[in-house]
């Protein structure tokens, strides 16, 4: 992985930021900052263990054995990881690996026509649930599980079902882990230092990675390369953390509110989507925090692009560029001409690719979007694992600099406290009669 | 459709508006404004003759007939209108309705995984190709077109594959125009006075959605429905265009400088990239202009929600909420009831989604993010048509009153014509050497 950072900005930035950046780089190290009881991702990736691994692939081998279709059920970090990773690794029409169930996602929302017509879907297939959830009582989560497994028991018994459902959940407590052992359950643990953004290296997100079919080895081996690449030890300008934590503090300060993250390849989609969720939910409070955004290009420079070439100047851009595509497509010449292509005949698709990136990436520092680009060789495994634990740790970093505390979310209880007083849940009598006067 | 606003804002603030309102309407109506030439959309709902609708509809069956799958080529607003509405109305899990293809979109990016994974994919099927482009030269849609082209005519053989292709595109002039002639295609027109992001109720819009297998003539319907409704000879406050139109400019002017559009279902994702599309690039000009996001609640509570409940105070939401869903699932009782969930037994699922929402709006609104509300009875063809028409008209009144050109997108052409120059595409030669002094 490479990181180049806008022209505009480069030494003078990093020499300005050195002290800030080796102060939060040692909180996190020492655990000496804010919401140091969450750092069990910082050396995760450098601390999972062959055992561990196999644990998580012997399970995952035996859904993909008796599965056509495993239902991922899970919210927030529970759920963007996974996605993000199985997205970026699968096909774009083919809804499932070769030997590999096809991997839905559940518990996500509240949306009774989904969960209609994801039962629906089921009726006739055999499928098997991996559950997600620390405390076994999340509403969005808990009410698909309680659906679907009904479901699997009314169609398979009760006694294949337990062989279906894999738990995901706390080591001790929680509903969901008294679920487990009342059933028996395989089930794998949520370690208490880990934060749902920061858990997608942990069983939360492997089992599901490794059941879809993905190499969860070499996820690991790309994340724990990053944990070198990028320890305390190598010099800020040379450490990728450091200069992508710098640059966005210092254009943050500088008045740039948005930043977005971009893509040239679709498959990349749901990556943004768990980076927003990493960066927004460890940033966003206290009144401050840069606003997390993404775009797919070129698609969405057909959207998005007139605002950001000229609407206000107060976003920046990171662009996540692949090398090398995985596939080979070249454009063929058409004697006619009539579309007037064929000044681009014999060239792969991805050199237009990279000409309209270039060309993207020059017009919006001209319109005043500063640019910085992460370039990976490849889209595999190994290298997903890179951008995770570079996101992470960076994030840690940036939040310190920031001086927030990353590693918690106080602000996502807002609107259960009132579902919950609303929807009269026991315990909650004070807060319903409370909320029932306001509406 | 009823649109609600935030209890902070309502009377004082839509007679402060009141002039401008008026003059923003009347400049759309009498076609004094900027971007006048494209002003097609306004009176369009009620101006599709059934003639129009039967000839899409026509053509629609044909492919329906003989193709297991559609492939719409188009990028911005030849995509993302089909799109949003071909979303909102499918199945969550099955990808085509009942006696329709599957429909597929191409043309909208330049990645060489995406193309070469869909030409396998299309490889053992009987495919038919939707293409559209007013010029028949837009990079990203002409080499997919090129592509698909050359495989269909390998697959089906020339004179089957002309059945089976489609082209929506100038009434006279251009590349694709010529090239249908030529062929013998049948061909739509884009008008010439109705820009790309207004264009869904066109053939650009209507033929995907016929094809694969929606109720075009109930879209319509709506749209003229809300063409009435919104009217300018219906009064300010009782105008649901005039109220939008207001609110956001004033919110804007009071420094909430981004706006989400907020779902409860997750097939209203496409409706809100639509909605990104049409506000961006109609209102982000000039140094100005609202910065369109959107979020998937609840699933998006946990990841951007910290952020909107507790980040800078600078953004307002938009909710379209659905009264009723369509399909039904009542939550079961558990005996042992360990998630906790027994309290909601015997309740529908829209009753813990709806309360998630008021939950939402009043933990947003207490953190300081004021809450519009639009609802809709149910998700189907006419209220989605309501929905696009009311939208459109919003956007030209709000652009007007925030005195820009809600019509041009003319920081589209930056990236264009640099990727140009990088190719060496033949007449940009000038701008070949000024770039590549530059890199």
């Amino acid at each position: 992985m490479k990181l180049c950072i806008d022209k505009a900005l480069s030494a003078d930035v990093l020499s300005k930021y050195e002290e800030k950046v080796k102060k939060a780089t040692l909180m996190l190290e020492n655990g000496s900052g804010k919401g140091n009881d969450f750092l069990g991702w910082l050396h995760l990736p450098s601390s999972i263990s062959d055992e561990e691994l196999n644990a998580i692939q012997t399970v995952a081998d035996r859904l993909k054995k008796s599965c056509d279709v495993v239902v991922v059920a899970g919210i927030g970090g529970s759920y963007l990881g996974a996605k993000a990773v199985i997205s970026a690794l699968s096909n774009s029409f083919v809804n499932k690996a070769e030997n590999a169930p096809e991997i839905l996602f559940a518990g996500n929302n509240i949306s009774e026509d989904y969960l209609a017509e994801l039962m629906d879907y089921l009726s006739d297939k055999k499928f098997g649930i991996i559950n997600i959830s620390k405390s076994g009582t999340t509403t969005e989560t808990a009410l698909a599980f309680r659906l679907l497994k009904t479901q699997l028991e009314t169609q398979m018994g009760k006694e294949e079902a337990k062989q279906r459902i894999v738990a995901i959940t706390d080591a001790t407590k929680g509903a969901l882990r008294k679920l487990s052992t009342q059933e028996g359950y395989d089930t794998f643990v949520i370690p208490d230092n880990v934060g749902g953004r920061f858990s997608v290296l942990t069983a939360v997100g492997l089992l599901p990675i490794a059941t879809a079919g993905y190499d969860i080895c070499q996820l690991v081996k790309g994340a724990v390369d990053m944990e070198k690449s990028c320890s305390d030890e190598v010099a800020t300008k040379e450490n990728p953390v450091s200069v992508y934590a710098i640059v966005r503090n210092e254009l943050y300060a500088q008045g740039k509110k948005i930043e977005i993250l971009v893509n040239y390849h679709p498959k990349l989609h749901y990556l943004s989507e768990w980076w927003k969720q990493l960066y927004g939910e460890s940033e966003g409070k206290d009144g401050k925090g840069i606003f997390p955004a993404s775009v797919d290009f070129t698609t969405d420079l057909h959207s998005m692009g007139q605002w950001i070439q000229d609407g206000e100047r107060t976003i920046f851009e990171t662009v996540i560029s692949i090398a090398s595509p995985n596939k080979k497509v070249v454009i063929p010449v058409d004697e006619e001409n009539l579309d007037g292509l064929n000044f681009l005949a014999g060239k792969r698709v991805d050199e237009v690719n990279k000409m309209a990136e270039l060309g993207t990436q020059l017009a919006h520092v001209d319109g005043g979007v500063p640019n910085l680009r992460i370039e990976i060789p490849t889209l595999d495994a190994y290298n997903i694992g890179q951008l995770i634990y570079f996101f992470e740790k960076a994030c840690g970093v940036s939040g310190y600099i920031l001086d927030v505390n990353p590693f918690d979310q106080p602000g996502v209880e807002a609107y259960k406290k009132n579902m919950f007083a609303l929807l009269e849940k026991p315990g909650y009598e004070a807060e319903t009669a409370a909320i029932k006067s306001r509406i």
